[in-house]
C-alpha cells in the first residue's frame, strides 16, 4: 500500500496534475486582485481556492504517509510543507497580511519542476562558499551605518534617525538610487565634508559587490572547467595506457627471446 | 530561369544594392520625422518611400518565386516578409500606429548583413539555455506582484492598483529607478514595514539577474572552450599516435626476430 | 646629428622630463579654474602655460626632425602633434571653447608613458570585435528614435521633438536614469499602451550592451588561454618527444641485433 | 616568559575570546546610538566601552611585548595599532568627530577572522595589476573636471563652482545618478551642445571601468587556471614517466640480450 502510494506520487502522471493545478491556483489568485472579477465570481474563486488547498492538503498527507520521517529530511518537502502550513493559518485580526502570503503557494511550481529546482539549488549551493564576502559587507553596513546615525542622525531624522533608517538609507545608496541629489547633496549643505563619508563607502561597497560577483562568476566556471578537465585528462591517460600496454607486451615479447637465446645457449 | 533568379538574389551584388536601398530608405524615414524637411520636399519622399517599398515587394517576389515554399522554412526570409507586410498594411483609422512601424524596415539591414545576422543568431542562441531562470524570474515577479496588489494597492493605486501597474512598479524597481525615493519610502510613511517586502525582493531579482548573467557567460566560454580543448586533445592523441606506431613497428620487428632465432633453433 | 637627436627624444632621462612637465602643467591648468589663485598669480600662471607650450612645441619639432616623414605613422606621435596644434590655434571670438581644450594636453600623459600607452592599446584592440554589436545598437538606437518621436514627439517636444532630442532621451532611458518616474511614466498618462514601447527598448539595449559586455570578456580571456594553451601543449609534446626518441634509440638497437643474428644464422 | 606569551596571544582560545569582545563592542557601539537607551543604562555602556578598551590595550601590550619590533612588520598589526590609537586620542574640541570614529574597532574582526583577513588580502592584491587603469581613470576625471570648472563654472556654480565640487559632480555622472534630469538637461537649457561633453564622458568612464572590471575577472580566472594547468601537466607528465621507464628498461634488456648474442657468436 505504501509503496503504491510512494510511486503514485513519484509518478510523471501525478507531477503533471499538481503543475496544472499550481498554475490554476496561480490564476486564481491572480484574478481575485481585480476588484471587478471578485465582484463578478468571488464567491466561485473562493470555492475553487479552497478546493485547491484541499488537495494540496491531501498530497501532502500522501507523500508523509508514504515517505514517513523521512519527508522532513528533503529541504523541497519542507519547503511544501512550510507554504501550504502559512495557508492554513487564521488570516483573521492582526494575521490579516497572512492572506497575502497564499499567493506563495505558486512557488511551489520550483518544488515540483525538475529544472527550476535545479537552477534554485545551483544558486543556493554558490552561497556558502561566499560567506565570508557576505560577512565583510555586513561589518561595512553595520560599521557606516553607526557612524552615520551618530553624524547625521540629529541633523537627518528621517534618514539617519536611529540605526535601522541609517541601514535602510545607505543600502538606498548602495544601489545608487538618488544617492548624490536625494541624500548626499542636502546632507553636504550642512556637512561639507560629508562626502568624505559617503564616496568611500559607495567605493567599499561597489568594490565588495564586485568581488562577490566575481567570486561567483569563477566558482561557476571553475565546476565546467573541472568537469572538463577531468575528461580531458582521462582522454590522455587511455592514450598514454594504450602505448605503455603495447610496451609492457613487447617487453615480455622481448624476456620470451632472451629465454629463447638463453637456452639455445645452453 | 528559376535557378538564374536564384543566383541573382544570392550574389554579392545584389546584397550590396539591397544593403544601400535600405538605408536610403533609413535616411528618408528619419528625414520624415522633421516638419520643416517635410514641408520643403514631403511629397518627394513620400514617393521614394513608395519607390523603396515598391523594390522591396518585387525583391521578396522574386526570392519567393526563386525559393518557392522553401522560402517559409528560413526564419529570416519569414522576418523580411513580415516587415515588408507590415508596411503594406493600411495605415489610417485605428491602425494610424502602423505608419510609424513602417521604419522597421531598416531592421531588413540586420537579414541582409551577413555579420550582422550572426550577431543575432549568437544571442538567440543563448536563449534556450536560459529558459529556466527566465521562469524563474517571471515566477518571482508574478508572486510579488499579487502580494504588492493585495497589500498596497488600495493605498497607492497609481503604483499597485491591478496586476499590470505592479508589474510595471516592481521592474521599474528592479532596475533601481527611483525604488527608494520614488517609490519605498513614500510607502513606508503608511506600512513602516514595507521595507521588508521591497528589499528582498530587490535582492531577489538581482541575484537572478546576475545568475542568468553568469550562465550566459559561462556558456559562452565553454563554446570557445569546447572547441579549443578538442584542438588541444587531437595535439596530444597525434603525438602519441605517432608513438604507439612506432612501439607497434617494434614489436613487429621483433617478433620477426623471435621467428627468425627459433628457426635458426630448430 | 639626426641620430644624436633620435636617440636623445627616445631616452628615460627625455621621457622623465617631459612626464614631469606635463604633470607641472595640470597644475598650473587646475589652478588657473580658481579665480582667488587667478587673481593673485594669474599672469605668472600664464607664462608658465606658454613657457611649457613653447617646451611641447621644441619637443614635438625635435622629433618631427629626427623621425622625418616616419613620425605621422605613429598614431601616438599623431595625437601628440593633435593636441599640441589645437593649443596653438587662437582662443579668440567663436573659439573661446578652444581654450578650455588646453587641459587635453595633459592626456599627452597617455602618449609618454608606456603602460598607459599599453592600456589604452588594449582597450582599442578591442574595438574592432564589437564593431557588429555597435552597429546593432545603432540601428536599435535609430529604429527607436524615429518611432518615439512619430508617436510621442507632438505631446512631448522637450523629450522626442526631433531626432537627435530622442536619441538623447533614449540614451537616458538605457542608462535607466530616471526613465520610470521621470518619462515613462508622464508618456503612459497620455499614451495608457507606450510602456509596450519603453519597456522592450530597456530590454533590447540591457540584452546588446550584456553582449558587448561578454564578448569583451570572452576575448580577453581567450588571448590569455590561447597562451597558455600552447605552452601546456609544447610541454607534452616535449614529453611525448623524450619518449619517441627513446622508442626511436630502441628500433635501431633491435635492427643492428637482427643483422647480427642474421650473420650468426649465415 | 616571552614565548609563552606569544604562544597565549596566538592560541584558538585566545583568538576566540577576542572575537566575542569584539561583537560585544560592536553591540554596545550599536547600542549607544540610541538615545532611550542610553537614557536608561548610558551609564553602563560607558563604562563597558571603557572596560573593552582596556582590554584592546592590554592585548595590544602583550602582543607589542612578545612580538618585539617585528611586531611593526605585519599590516594586519599595524591595522589594530591604529584602530586602537584612534580610540585613545581625546576626543573634544575640534576632535568630536573622531568619537565616532570608535566604531572602527569593529573591523579589527576582519584582522582576527583568518577567512575575512584573506577576502581582504585577495582585494588588496588584485589592486597592484589595476594601477595603470586607475591611473587612467585619475587623468580622464581631472581633465574631464578642469574642463566642466571653465565651461559650466560660471553659469552653475552649485555644481561646477570649483574643481572639487566639479569631481564631485562628475563622479555623480559616472555612477549614473539622476545625470540626466539632474544635471545635464538643465546644463543643456544654456548649453544646448553640453551633451557633447557629458556623453563622452559616460561613455569614457563606462568603458574604462568595464575594463578594470574585465581585468578583475581575468587576473582572477588566471590564477584558478594556473594552478589548475599546472596539476594537469604534472599528471600528463607522470603518465608519460611511466611509459618512458618502461622503454628505458627495455632498452636495457635489449642491451642485455645483444650482449648475449654477441658472447654466444664469440
Amino acid at each position: 500500500m505504501r509503496n503504491r502510494i510512494r510511486a503514485l506520487v513519484a509518478s510523471r502522471n501525478w507531477e503533471f496534475w499538481i503543475i496544472g493545478i499550481i498554475v490554476l491556483n496561480a490564476v486564481t489568485l491572480g484574478l481575485e486582485t481585480s476588484p471587478s472579477v471578485m465582484a463578478q465570481m468571488g464567491e466561485f474563486l473562493k470555492f475553487l481556492d479552497s478546493l485547491i488547498l484541499g488537495i494540496f492538503v491531501v498530497e501532502l498527507g500522501l507523500r508523509l504517509y508514504a515517505h514517513g520521517p523521512k519527508f522532513f529530511k528533503d529541504p523541497w518537502s519542507n519547503f511544501d510543507f512550510a507554504i501550504v502550513a502559512i495557508s492554513l493559518m487564521p488570516a483573521s485580526g492582526a494575521f490579516t497580511v497572512l492572506r497575502s502570503l497564499r499567493i506563495l503557494r505558486v512557488l511551489r511550481l520550483i518544488s515540483v519542476v525538475p529544472s527550476l529546482r535545479r537552477v534554485i539549488g545551483g544558486l543556493i549551493s554558490a552561497l556558502p562558499g561566499m560567506g565570508s564576502i557576505v560577512v565583510l559587507m555586513a561589518l561595512v553596513f553595520y560599521v557606516f551605518a553607526v557612524m552615520a546615525t551618530k553624524l547625521y542622525g540629529a541633523a537627518f531624522p528621517d534618514w539617519f534617525g536611529d540605526l535601522p533608517k541609517s541601514l535602510y538609507t545607505l543600502f538606498q545608496i548602495m544601489t545608487l538610487e538618488s544617492w548624490s541629489m536625494g541624500i548626499v547633496r542636502p546632507v553636504m549643505e550642512k556637512f561639507p565634508l560629508s562626502w568624505l563619508f559617503f564616496v568611500p563607502f559607495i567605493l567599499c561597497t561597489a568594490f565588495t559587490v564586485l568581488n562577490l560577483f566575481i567570486g561567483i562568476i569563477v566558482s561557476a566556471m571553475q565546476e565546467e572547467h573541472d568537469a572538463e578537465a577531468d575528461a580531458n585528462r582521462q582522454a590522455i591517460h587511455d592514450d598514454t595506457g594504450l602505448i605503455l600496454e603495447e610496451v609492457k607486451a613487447l617487453r615480455a615479447e622481448l624476456r620470451q627471446l632472451r629465454s629463447q637465446v638463453g637456452q639455445e645457449r645452453v
